[in-house]
């Protein structure tokens, strides 16, 4: 019985990619625990960037500052 | 102190279901836990289709393909 | 696909009352919104009286003053 | 490895209030508990009036009684 | 900036399995969004088989009838 | 009627540290945005080095690493 919640900042998550975040929990899920798919539920919940903080700033503001969260 | 949090996919949820998810849960806990209401709080968050996974799959696509969640 | 999750002070909630509380929020969510027992999922969190603050005060320090969530 | 969510009603808060917030919550974080920032997350969730529940009533019905929720 | 909250019934889920579980789910929001995996955090949490309801039933209750999650 | 969760990593936080939080992030939420005290909860929430994973490792992993989350 799995439930599976994923917060991140909303700059553009396509349709496609939250297709291939949901599969890709679900089959991590099932690989691992062996957990009946139908019972695993994932939800994505994407934050505005003046609402997620981090290191004490608003990431609106670390964007504004040319700080990115891509890999480098 | 209990604090509930409902999550459902957002499919024309009335303000009326709302407030009788709100008064039910409410009801509940004071019944059966003997509560105070006056420290209960609960919150329904609504999730987009695209953004609730199930069985692998988003809901969206589920509900494109004539699948729902209605009771039988 | 609804989940729900009720959190509430770790003051000796017992097993048959949990099952009144995941009996009773699935019953309502399935008269409110019409929804499949079978898609809904309850998680009670059950929380230490020192990890529950109200009014800026620990729930155990509230409760050695004898102030208690009890209905009146 | 802090993480935080801090949810409001939907009320008009300012970009500038939660900045306040994310920073405050930070530094209480790493002075309390001596937390490097840069592993400290905050994330606000601003609530529809229509999806609070409190004491029963949803939050829209009681801000149209008169009634709110600020600091006597 | 993702933070990602695991929530599964305590069934015995070793410590390599939750490894798996973080790598796995770090490797994903890097692979998908492309996310420095120094900004992502995950989070798993076990809950008691009184504490999470399906369908109405305790999967406490559920498990002695010899219902289980496992895939089939 | 703010709800206010912190996650941190379990490691020897005290009862007074979590009263110091609790009263932080209480009278933080009434200077901000003005808010009864009592109307707001704050739930602490410790999870187990196992449990957190950072940059795709476990938290318990990066310690027996001696790498800590201490402000430098």
């Amino acid at each position: 019985m799995p439930y599976i919640k994923i917060e991140v900042t909303r700059e553009g998550v396509t349709r496609e990619q939250k297709q291939d975040l949901i599969k890709g929990v679900t089959d991590l899920i099932t690989r691992v625990l062996n957990k009946d798919p139908q019972l695993t539920h994932v939800v994505i919940q994407e934050i505005e960037l003046d609402d997620w903080g981090y290191a004490g700033e608003q990431v609106s503001v670390l964007r504004e500052k040319g700080i990115t969260a891509e890999k480098k």
